[in-house]
């Protein structure tokens, strides 16, 4: 059985000495956060996912979700009573409006649980994830009519949410949509269309089931102009709160897939079905950006998660399985053979997960405050700089730690040699699940496009400067000090290479887009690899500032991962930059017909 | 459904054009293999992987094998069938010794069809592969006797084969294992221990089954030097040919596993179940690399398969679907939007899969010609030269083709979206059936210490010494070529950063044999990158030269595809070579309990 034990210790040195959360206090809900509470909230929410998510994950895959004939659904066992104390606990409305229920707690704390949910259980964590995208979307957008019905069942978690964007023909290119809103008269419309892929679109958790639904309301324009937001309960709510009459939006199928069995995913239609528009019509596609903000945000976060599981189920098979000799003699005499972990390419994948996770975690809670900035703070400029920094960071930490969440999940499996493979040992299920998440909420080839055709020139490149000149800053304070120096070297000449390929897309792109296209995935990761190791190496500098105080084997580990980061990983950059400046010719030379 | 063409002209390309297979003609059975036969040889194998094997590999996934109470195993509706056809087609003994039914043909021409059974159907093709594995191994080392009791049934296919290595315990570390053997005092022995991961070995395809199994004869020596190989039928054979009594070794249980659900992977337990020995005593090890080897190559071979058949359907997918805009101006104005091939991104990871499909299917046709030097020349010093390429190339074919086969069945799943992680298009059981291929007949990093650890010191560098000059001559020669000139500088800085590893772990490994393990992951794939770049420039030149005698569409896209190769996947190689240089201290630097 796989084993999980959430990384409270990282979070908090991360969130405390490296970010400093202290400095946030002017920010609401933060006073109401100190260091005791925050780590009695995160402890607690470890406790949750150990204890009562982790040990549903296997089982939940092999049992899986089941469509009953009368298109009800029914969700592996446990995942109700799972879901129940954590709605219980409050979890939902964790860091979420005090206004409608929530504890208005920083987002940050809701990233850091959010990691350990998703570790515990991926499958499940959907659940409550998309209803937290549904609820943030639902509050910056819908009138406070529909926030005053939704929003507090939501928060309490009677009501689940979820996201319907993907339609047979349409995913990426939502401007084709079909599905159609017709007015009632009543300031209500009725919605007719098939929608695909919607996670807990249907199942047996919460009394009602609150639908986002996009669709082209009647006679607006063609493409994504004409695109509205729509909210469309399983049950029409009556006026007193309980639920009433059944709309005819029902579960068609749940789909056969490779992972997440845990999740209903559901073909779902809507014959007619009663909806109310959320926001402004024909501008649909913006208030549904929200929620995928927030969910592209989260499944970054799920990437992170299944490497991070995986890691720790790694190191447990690593220090256990006796097999061969060291190559620089025995390490274990007394026994027939060594642990697997004294052999350096072990090692190699062990490091390789375990930087990639400090950095990442470090990179999703750095983030994650400055989210927390954007939506509190009443300093524009403050929440003009939090918000270029989310802009540019999201499609990396989703692009990049969903690509690498999978790869470290895969190389976890690979350690257990045949054993990986069977699924009692759980490392296939890592692997399947967190496969997903490269492709949902915009597929990683769509997140690099995103981060070099948007979010690199908005406003004449200002959020990549910024990022450049705060690495750049750093490295030139620190290229003396006597632990990080050496690491910093490396991390200049990978600042180096993301510069001159951000320079070489402002040059090569403009005459010809296909240039940034063809350049758009490596350049992501090489962003990704630039801007995790900027947060390793500061957490190296605290590492050693810590040390100047004492011996303090974390904190001399800490040092140890961001070297092997520097010198392992780090170079890659020098070929990203080589095969962003060949340019799209060699990708766009054979016609179409030739393949 | 998945779709699946066999590359047939491409191997012939290869074949002939590239390779010059004519000029092996004095090799016993070459004679007898002109092109005409070759030819009709290879198109009547992808037919009956096309029509057959191909259309039973998704049911063959989503039904697998069941054991039933009795012990006996159930395979998937149609193998057994598939199974006659293949049999009855003499495909068993294509390349084997004509003196057992053979028809003595190339080995070239098994492993060219090897690849397209693979591609069709891998779960369906191991149980011929084993059967293959057994057979070469039951060749070299078996008495007569045995070999004119056993050889013959397994060529024509009425008794298959399975390799038995792996214990509960160890799989990498064979020194540990406990199966045992006690002499009867009748030249057999009994057989007592259990068995774990037999592909194949338990069946209803079959009407006998032929274990190879390694045990350790009673007052053996401990280690693996005195582990003793033995042959043990399901049935213990009649003198007239027929089976007679059943032998007590049995099916304890089915895995169950992520991918090849169409093949049995069987807990085999062995019960004094009566067997021979299958060359000297203690020396089972040695008689059993035999079929290691031959199976290394094949999995090597699996891993092109994936890969070859998940870019054939995402070819089809990106000319299909229709999704957003060419980023240079719309490609299909008639349409809703464009087939997703226009986009630079999605022709990033098609050539990707393309060039290295072109490159791995030279690799493997080149070393299987060099087998069949290697087994049939009457020149010792050709014999030698060959030996030393397939001691060097099997475990680059072995891990670089299956590392990069399951990287690119994931690429291909990806460019499915959404559609890609549903079962029903099948793009993720090349991605679970492909995984399996970087874990059995030695894990992956098992193959690159085999590479770092005895390829490349043996016989004083030889083998690696003779590839650096080839390739390096080939450089010399076309570095002004107009085809291949620009293609030769990468290949040129390849090769250097290559020779400069090697240098690096003959200067730093004997000292501190942990640096040989650190680097050895990334040296073999610097080594299948420049192994692979070489089949690619030396494909361009040819195709270059026919190109000189009037259009050809495929040539040009030869070129195209080696020129994407060299621009975007050759600069790993520096990346590698840092990696190398980094030397060991920081994947050792922690305690194991630090992890």
């Amino acid at each position: 059985m796989p084993v999980y034990k959430a990384p409270v210790d990282d979070s908090l040195f991360v969130l405390f000495d490296v970010l400093k959360m202290e400095g946030y206090g002017n920010l609401p809900g933060f006073a109401d956060a100190p260091r005791d509470l925050v780590e009695a909230v995160v402890t607690e929410g470890a406790k949750l996912c150990e204890e009562v998510l982790q040990p549903l994950n296997l089982s939940g895959d092999a049992k899986g979700c089941h469509r009953n004939d009368d298109g009800t659904v029914t969700t592996p066992p446990g995942f109700r009573e799972a879901y129940k104390q954590y709605c219980e606990g409050g979890w939902m409305g964790l860091s979420f409006d005090p206004a409608y229920g929530g504890q208005g707690l920083p987002a940050a704390l809701h990233a850091i649980i959010g990691e350990y949910m998703s570790s515990a259980n991926l499958a499940w964590g959907m659940y409550p994830g998309l209803t937290q995208g549904a609820m943030a979307a639902l509050h910056v957008h819908a009138s406070d009519a529909i926030k005053d019905t939704y929003l507090p069942k939501m928060v309490s978690g009677e009501w689940t949410g979820t996201m319907n964007l993907t339609e047979p023909h349409c995913g990426t290119d939502l401007g084709m949509l079909r599905s159609k809103a017709v007015p009632n008269g009543d300031g209500s419309y009725a919605i007719t269309g098939q929608k695909i892929f919607i996670s807990a679109g249907e199942h047996d958790m919460s009394e009602n089931i609150v639908h986002l639904v996009l669709a082209r309301i009647e006679g607006a324009p063609g493409g994504t102009k004409g695109i509205s937001l729509f909210v469309v309960p399983k049950f029409l709510p009556n006026a007193d709160g309980s639920i009433g009459e059944r709309n005819p939006v029902s579960c068609g199928k749940i789909e056969e897939k490779m992972g997440i069995h845990g999740n209903a995913t559901c073909v779902m239609n809507y014959d007619g079905a009663k909806g109310w528009l959320v926001g402004e019509e024909n501008k649909g596609l913006a208030a549904m950006f929200v929620m995928m903000n927030e969910a592209r945000l989260s499944v970054g976060i799920q990437g992170l998660s299944q490497s991070e599981v995986a890691y720790q189920n790694a190191v447990a098979y690593a220090k256990d399985r006796l097999q061969g000799r060291s190559l620089s003699g025995p390490k274990a005499p007394e026994k027939p053979a060594d642990p697997i972990i004294v052999h350096p390419d072990v090692r190699r994948n062990l490091m390789t997960l375990r930087a990639i996770n400090e950095a990442g975690r470090a990179l999703v809670i750095w983030t994650a405050l400055q989210a927390d900035v954007l939506h509190r703070s009443e300093d524009a400029a403050e929440r003009q700089k939090a918000e270029d920094h989310l802009g540019l960071m999201t499609p990396i930490i989703k692009g990049v730690l969903t690509d690498l969440g999978f790869d470290n999940a895969v190389k976890a499996q690979q350690m257990f040699g045949g054993h990986g493979y069977i699924d009692e040992w759980g490392m296939g299920q890592f692997v399947r699940d967190a496969r997903i998440t490269m492709i949902y909420e915009g597929a990683n080839g769509i997140q690099a496009l995103d981060l070099v055709g948007r979010k690199l020139p908005a406003n004449g490149g200002r959020a990549v400067m910024a990022f450049f000149n705060e690495a750049g800053t750093f490295c030139a304070q620190n290229k003396d000090d006597a632990t990080v120096g050496p690491m910093v070297a490396s991390l200049s000449k990978g600042l180096k290479d993301l510069q001159a390929a951000t320079m070489w897309f402002m040059q090569n792109a403009l005459a010809k887009p296909d240039n940034a296209g063809a350049g758009s995935t490596p350049y992501m990761h090489m962003f990704g690899l630039v801007a995790m190791g900027y947060m390793l190496a500061r957490m190296a500098k605290v590492a050693g500032e810590k040390l100047g105080n004492g011996a303090d084997d974390r904190m001399t580990a800490k040092i140890a991962t961001a070297r092997f980061f520097f010198e392992q990983m780090m170079p890659e950059t020098g070929a990203h930059l080589a095969r962003i400046s060949a340019g799209a010719d060699s990708m766009m030379a054979l016609p179409a017909e030739a393949f």
